[in-house]
């Protein structure tokens, strides 16, 4: 299990010079020049209604008035639209898929349930359950024989009685991987035979080259996390959701924590953003795919590093360092000097963290070219 | 005990032709034309650097990245400044005072703790109170005697030897009443004598005549709510903070929820709002106050009606209507077909909320001429 303050002191892992992670992030963030390659934030977006629906939003001073706490009508359904989910299913709009997150650990665990996540995998999630449920059971996932990912065989040789949650990230952060169809159908089956819940996490799906949703599977097991952090580039308006059957959705409204809704200017710039979405969504796909392509070059050319999921299925990678000697920390502070900002493995993994360094390539090709410079001089400046 | 459902089922009293509360808060929010005075927002900001600063933000596309996850540090100063409480204090950003709300909650109520709030008062917090500790003890409070407070006298009466928390909405939400420096410094020593927590929530601190923090007399028993949502006009915005001392706010920190940070326009638009806040609280103060009398002379008109607190330290007043005969619920009713937004009492009260309708008159001052006529006419119209 991983308690609260085990998580507290894995997000302390901060880099030389900064006293806390609240300074570090403040650095970054404030530093125009800095390349953001840390947080798989998406710097691909260009002139698009998504910026003018938010300046509109603010010189119409919405943003006096409270909104409707669970999400502007508008933008619910166009969500359930983009998921294809409009028969059936309700959402919640909230403060970024992470209060969706929280609201679901919340409302699905009880003191004695169980939940199964993976390693490498998103922390905060194994923090939430930790919170509200029993045991956390985060499975090693990082290796080639189950495809980096949790695999519908590892979740049933790691149920026990009390499992009641089990947490699909999908696409996976790290990693990139990404199910199919038949595991999508294989993990339904699951959930209905053990009336378990699947918490599906599609934060990363519009990068993944094929995505499939456990909710069409298995609606009333199924709870969806969207987020307009990614592919939308929106990460800093904090703008989520999380899609179920009403059932579900009427038992998270019970604990629901924005009592008076998500930021107004967030939600108009959603609204455009999937509005708009098939006027660049190709360019955006297109550009992701080929910065990884530059990067893969890069890491061909360091004997002992690899890629685990090549390619990836989101915006993000892992480059595996462990057989060259080098501390993916120390690439990343390297980096860092360069103005280049990476996330070293401990941030989403605590068994497999000291190997590999992760980064997101949703930024101008010419900074990943630029990364894959200095990634290789880093490489060359710190090899024991 | 105030559980989760019966809240829900007083916030599902919504005017006739609503199915959800959702539909109905989109349909106020919607019409241009309707006049808020329904949730103490702020209309009355007009040009000054609020708007722009957030106009700014999204131009350079600050909202790619991630924000720092407490907050910016600049924000962070410029509250603790603007509360006086430099030395020995730390702050959370948080998305609301709501979300702070319920962070302080979640901390310091155990299964087995007390709250003391008062009736009428802000009902989500007994309701988030509820969720995490046993008993919440409203304390009826809605009588010439007490001053329309929670007075320290009413917690002692009210207290018992599992009381952890007490708390003081300064001013209180729907009435406008407010603590003198006396009572600020009783609370005080209540607090400190009998180890109970004073959850101090500010939210409309700014339109107080005169206000006092129990921060200044027992800084580690008090939890000092800061909301952006009133003064600063930027309800939509959902900005606020938390403010204790380093124990209180670091256990704060092993339950965040906001993993990643605040919306980044919002913190952009606070920083700006109390950077400038001398340049128009004057103006938006003598308009508030003014905006009072003419509600006041409306209800003087009235027989049987009267407002309890007058005149409120707030941008809120109750109009007490029970001797009429007339129900707020049918008032404000009335008003909406008049394009005015206003709230019954039983949005703020389980015990009165039958007898009075709650008006904010943060709106210009030809909308509250024009709700002081309408408000006779549906008196006129409503009269048994
Ligand atoms: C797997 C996963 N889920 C959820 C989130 C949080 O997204 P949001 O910004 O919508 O809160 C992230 C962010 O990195 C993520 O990687
Ligand atoms: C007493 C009180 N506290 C807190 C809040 C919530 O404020 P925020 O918008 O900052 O979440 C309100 C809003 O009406 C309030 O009346």
């Amino acid at each position: 299990m991983i308690s609260p303050k085990k998580y507290a002191k894995a997000a302390k892992m901060i880099p030389k010079g900064f006293k806390t992670a609240n300074e570090f992030f403040n650095y970054v963030y404030t530093d125009d020049e800095m390349i953001w390659m840390g947080q798989n934030t998406n710097h691909l977006h260009d002139e698009n209604g998504i910026m003018e629906a938010m300046l509109e939003s603010i010189k119409k001073r919405d943003y006096c008035k409270y909104p409707p706490s669970e999400g502007f009508p508008e933008l619910k359904e166009l969500v359930l639209k983009d998921l294809g989910l409009t028969d059936g299913f309700e959402i919640l709009i909230t403060a970024g898929g992470t209060e969706s997150l929280y609201l679901c650990t919340n409302d699905i665990l009880g003191p004695e349930d169980n939940t199964i996540t993976s390693d490498p995998g998103y922390l905060i999630i194994d923090n939430f359950a930790s919170r509200f449920g029993d045991h956390v059971k985060s499975v090693p996932i990082y290796n080639k024989k189950c495809g980096y990912k949790l695999t519908p065989d590892l979740v049933r040789e790691n149920m026990d009685k009390n499992t009641k949650l089990v947490v699909l990230i999908d696409p996976l952060n790290p990693l990139g991987s990404c199910y199919t169809k038949e595991e999508i159908k294989d993990f339904a089956d699951l959930a209905e035979d053990n009336d378990i819940y699947m918490l599906h996490d599609i934060t990363y799906r519009d990068f993944a080259r094929d995505h499939h949703l456990v909710a069409d599977y298995a609606p009333e097991h199924a709870l969806t996390i969207y987020s307009f952090s990614k592919i939308y580039g929106m990460a800093g308006m904090r703008i989520g959701g999380v899609v179920g059957v009403p059932d579900v959705i009427n038992s998270l409204r019970s604990i629901v924590i924005n009592d008076l809704g998500t930021n107004i200017v967030a939600q108009r710039g959603a609204i455009a953003a999937i509005k708009t979405k098939n006027q660049w969504i190709d360019r955006i796909r297109n550009t992701t795919r080929g910065n990884q392509k530059i990067i893969k070059q890069a890491v061909d050319q360091v004997e002992g590093a690899f890629i685990p999921v090549y390619p990836s299925d989101g915006n993000m990678m892992a480059i595996d360092l462990y057989d060259t000697g080098i501390k993916p920390l120390d690439v990343a502070e390297y980096l860092l000097d360069k103005k280049i900002f990476t996330r070293e493995g401990s941030y989403t993994s605590k068994l497999f963290g000291h190997r590999y360094l992760r980064v997101s390539y949703s930024v101008p090709t010419k900074d990943v070219e630029y990364f894959a410079k200095c990634f290789l001089e880093a490489v060359e400046a710190l090899k024991p």
